[in-house]
Formats: structure tokens, sequence, C-alpha cells
């Protein structure tokens, strides 16, 4: 769409949201026109129960499928090919990803490869995904990815120890089926870990140069219900909290799809390149070190954010107001109980210069309200060691 | 979708909004997959040069093109007829629809005709539509319809001069393209009638049986940008206004296509049917006395309204501030001038008990705060005589 970069926009899938929602799984890849489904998921959530369920909405509607369950957190460019050959081999037409955000996008990765063929690598940046391919069905079992409202998949390149962003129309799914009873099985360290990483993706889209009139809504809204919910959910794991979540994680989703993320990303995907530490981890350690060097660049926004984490800015100062966003974001980690610094990830101070480098070119780097110098991510990183 | 009622719902089409936004129609109608465009329009929207433009988009990505422009207000059955015949012997394969709700819901009727085949009539009510249909751009020349972005289409029935509602994931289009530059050729009274529109698909999606999380803020700052840009818009069609209604009607759509609507549409379907009354007047008209007596079934909501219309309900009892959105709203008709009895449209009131009849009925009845019996939608009639 050249000439036309000043235009906003906003694009969402199918979404059904509601106790049950995965109960409609069967007609939903029927209604696609899928007969033979490859269904994808990880050994977590087979074993949490997930997927004989989700099987039994399946064969219910008389349709056909396969489980491909190779795979792993930070998911890899070998599982994605893997995938995409089992695919191929059952004749597959439709996809199903069951899980949390390595599930969804490995299920991404398959999908381009059996459409547009080639190599994953190919395909990191921005439309270079050219062919329609196979429509998919998500069924998240995390509140923290957004992947299954989102047309952006992050897939390890496993040769460079190097996370890729590949970005684009194409691979949004085609109906995200949202059952907050699906995020009953999870640990309660998974549920702060994929909290926080909900809570930075509606900061980085709210803040980001691309939000606009209809992303902000839902990334304020996601930010209040995360404050709301989060703690609650990682402690007692009651249906009504992780329900709270799972609109978070949606609204978050919706919100940076469209508006894209920020430094954070662009830093942490890095991290779970190299050192494979869990992408919510990640986002949770950088979060405060980003949000204080970002703060002057969006001062508004960022006293927004603290009025949406419950803060009363009545009497603050812009400068005051925008700081507490801060306060309120390493409480609520703190509150979580999660690791605050990289070195207990064993970072190699030695690689700082590399990741920076990484982190530099990342595409989530464009849209953050001020773009960093490699000097300055550097800093970036040591702050947080 | 059996047994699972409680599933709550979002669905949009692809939105891409900014100044110069219809200059990619002919690259949207290309992605679609389109080589011959049936374009949908009005001799308004021709004679204000928005087709010619339009046109040349098309041109430009090489698209052949044909021109269907015998489309009224309140859009008839035997004109969807005429545009599917069209279609068929010029062997089009996507449709772009120019104009406001007429164009854009005689577009949704063609589309059906052409996949669906047999005849319109066979397709009102909800979900009918069963076959895929042809893709479908849209470009709005009004604030007012949401048509562009919804899955609800609304054609009279000639003969028996009655409104169908059909409603249904089929009829969703692919693309919505909104330039607010195409407002500035709408009359004042246009844009005043065609913004109360906006402000009562808002407001009955806001008090819908259906809302939820998804659909309120949107209908909320449809609600906010209503109050705050429909009179300036009207009186100066500066582009500032035009930009802000583009937006609250963009939303407005967002919110009842996925919520539905309620009592003020029920009765303004049947007054179109019978009348040709134009749709924005007839809502503009019955958004008073319906509020008045939906008010005791949400006091809360209304109590919100209020609030999105500007009115400071502090200190207010619930009920007071319920009633003050009826005075808001009454305020906002008189400074806009618009009728407001239906005594000025020759309602003849030996009509009400077949009016109501039809109301009764209407799919829209159904998601009132409220279930009103016939004799209630009679009192309703009478009091806007």
């Amino acid at each position: 769409m050249n000439g036309y970069d000043s235009l906003q926009k906003f694009e969402v899938p199918e979404i059904i949201h509601g106790l049950g929602a995965m109960g409609i799984a069967g007609q939903c890849a029927k209604r696609l026109g899928g007969e033979r489904v490859l269904l994808v998921t990880d050994p977590g959530v087979i074993h949490a129960g997930w997927v004989d369920e989700a099987v039994g909405y399946l064969r219910a509607e008389g349709l056909k499928y396969v489980v491909y369950d190779n795979v792993v957190t930070n998911p890899r460019d070998f599982h994605v090919e893997e995938g995409a050959r089992v695919y191929e081999k059952q004749e597959c037409d439709v996809i199903v990803a069951v899980g949390g955000g390595s599930p969804i996008d490995t299920a991404k990765g398959i999908a381009i490869l059996v459409s547009n063929h080639g190599c994953i690598h190919d395909y990191e940046g921005c439309n270079l995904v050219t062919q329609p391919v196979p429509p998919l069905v998500c069924i998240p079992t995390t509140a923290g990815t957004g992947a299954d409202v989102t047309q952006m998949a992050v897939v390890t390149h496993s040769e460079k120890r190097m996370k890729m962003v590949i970005l684009g129309r194409a691979i949004m799914p085609e109906i995200s089926l949202i059952d907050p009873r699906l995020l009953q099985t999870e640990s309660s360290e998974l549920i702060a870990a994929t909290g926080m990483d909900t809570l930075t993706h509606a900061i980085e889209a709210y803040v980001s140069s691309l939000s606009w009139t209809l992303t902000d809504p839902h990334a304020i809204h996601a930010i209040e219900l995360v404050s709301e919910h989060l703690v609650h959910a990682a402690r007692y794991k009651d249906i009504k909290s992780l329900d709270g979540m799972s609109i978070a994680c949606l609204e978050a989703g919706i919100a940076f799809s469209n508006a894209i993320l920020g430094a954070v990303h662009a830093l942490a995907h890095p991290l779970g390149g190299f050192y494979d530490i869990h992408h919510g981890l990640a986002n949770a350690i950088l979060l405060p070190t980003v949000v204080r060097r970002n703060m002057e660049y969006s001062l508004d926004k960022y006293a927004r954010i603290a009025r949406a984490m419950g803060v009363d800015t009545n009497g603050m100062s812009l400068e005051t107001a925008a700081s507490s966003s801060l306060l309120a974001i390493t409480k609520l980690i703190e509150d979580l109980g999660l690791p605050s610094r990289l070195s207990e990830f064993n970072v190699n101070p030695d690689d700082i210069s590399l990741l920076a480098d990484l982190a530099k070119d990342d595409m989530c780097m464009r849209t953050n309200p001020y773009c960093y110098s490699k000097d300055e991510i550097e800093t970036l990183y040591r702050e947080a060691l």
C-alpha cells in the first residue's frame, strides 16, 4: 500500500469468548472448509487434558485429525518444518492450535510453509507471506501471548539462536475461541509470567507511534484488567480472575496487532533466542527498565497508564504521575514474586553487544516512542542485569 | 452454534481509516482476487465526483468495472435483483460499494443473490445466507450507517412495504476504507440525520442485552464523539469534525454489529418501509420516546450515556443522571434543527396497529433491555406522533 503509510488500520479475527467456547472448535474447523485437521499443541496441554476434549469436538463433527505436539517454549524453526511435513503427509486442510504462544506461533509457521513453501527464515520481516495460508483456529490455554488474535509470529532461528519476527495480514488466524476454563490448569508461575507478557503488550501498544483511537481503549482496558486480576489469578486461579485475564490478554492482543510493540519486545527477543528465557519473564524484567527511560518521550501516556493501574494522580505533576506508572509496575512484579534481574538467568555481560545489535534491528523498535541507539540499548541491558 | 448461546462474539472487517484511504480501493479489490468490479453507488455520489475518483483507482490497477447506480433511499428488493443481473451478465467477481447505507445494503443484497440465488426475501432473518458471497469493499460517503463494518443489511420488500433485516456472518464486508474527505459533499441535513443514526446505533448497542466488554468502549466513545462533533460537522463541514464523525460512525458500527440494536430500530424499520422516511430521521424522532421508556430497565447505562454526552452527573441520583441523557439527546436534536414528530411525515394514526405488528416482530426488539408488547409499541408510536 505504497504512499498510504499515514493510514490507520484495525483488523482482528473472529473472536468468540466464554465458558465452553472450545466446544465449537469442530463446527468452526468445518465452517472454514476443513475435513482433516492438524492439531498443534504441546505435551503440557495434552497432560492437562485439553487436547482430549478438543479432539472430542472435532470427532463430533466427523473431522479427521492428527496431533503435532513437538513444540517447545520459544518455538524452533526445525519444529515448524517438521510440523509442515506432518500437515502435508496427512493431507490436512485446516489447523487448530491448542496452547499458549508457542503452539500458536508454531501453527502459524506451519501454515506459512505448507502454502508458501521454502524455509521459514525467508519470511522474517513484514508482509513477505504472499500466498494465502490454510485456515487457523486458535484456542489459547494461557492469558499472555495474544498470538490468537494477531498478525505476528515469532520463531527461533536455531542456528543463529535468534528470534525472527514474522508480521503480516496473511498469518492472522481466522477464529479465536477464548475459553477461560482452559487457564485453570496453568501453574501460578506461568499465570504470572504470561500475565506480565499481556501487561507489556498493552503498555507498548498504548505508547506505540502507531496507536490510534481504535487500539487505545483496548490497551487501557487491558492494563486495568491486569491490575485488577493478575495477582489474584496467580494466587487463587479462581475463574473470575482468570476470565478477567483472558479478556486482558485478548484486548492487549487486539491493540498490539494493530499498533505493534516497542523496546521491551525488541530487547526481549534476543534474550529468548540466546538464553531460551521465557518470553513473559524476559518482558517482566525489562519492562521497568524501559519504562524508566521511555517515559520522557510520552509523559501523558505514562500518566494515563498509572491511572489505569489504579494510581490516583490527582494533584500530581505530569512527571510525577508518569513516574508513578513505574512504581505500580515494580510493585506488581514484586507481588507476583517474579525474578527482576537478568543475572538470575546467567546472562553473560560479554554477550550484551551482540544482543544490542539484534535488538536495534528488531522490528518492534521502530514503533517505540524513541528509537534507541546501540549504545543506549547496551545501557538498558546493563541496567536490567 | 447450538447450545452455545451464552458465548460472546466480536467480529469486524479489515478497517483502513484516514485521508486518502479511498486511494487503495483498486489494490484492495485486486488483493481479494477481483478482476471485474461491480461498483454499486447512487446518482448523488456520482454527482459529487467520488465515483470518478474511485474508478480511477480501479483503472490504475488494471481492473475492469461496471457501475450500478439505480439505488434509492430505503433500498428496494427489485433494485437488488436488477443489480445482481448486472453482476452476472458482466461476469463480475468483486463488489465495491461507494455511498451511504443504501448503496452498501444494495451491494450486500446483490452479493447474496449472485452466490445463494433465489429471491432476496428468502434471506430475511438470521444466518440464512449459507453460501460464501463475493468479496465486498465498502467506501462510505456518510457517517451514519455503519453498514460498511456490520453483518447486517436492510432491504425494503416493495410489495409489503416492509423493511427486511438480513443478519449473518456471511454478509460482513471484507474491507472498509474510511476516508473522511468523502463526507465533505454531504448536505448539512444529511450530516445531521445520518449523525443521529450513528448516535442511535451507539446507544442501542450499549444498552443491548448482547453488549459486552469488547463492544462497550466503542459504543461509549462513539457517543462522546457525536456529542463533540455532530453539530459542528453539520454547520461547518470542517474536516476535523467530519473525521470525528467518521470515527463515531465506525465505532458505533463495530458495537452494533456485535451487540445488535433495540426498540428504536424495531420501530423505525416499519416507518421506512411504509412512508419511505429517511432512516436517520426516523431514528432521531423515535430515540427520545424510546429512551424515556427504556431508561428504567437500565438506569446505570443511561447514566453512563449522559456522562458520555458531557453531562456532569456528580451528586445526581441514579434516576436523575439517567434522565439527563434524555435531556442531552433532546437538546442535540433541537440544535441540529431536525424534525421531532412523526406527524411531520404524514404518518397516519390508523396505520399504527399495523406498524406495531411489524415492530414487535423486528429482530432488533429481541436485544432491547425490555421487550415491548404490541400495545406498548402502539403507545410509543403515539407518543412520537
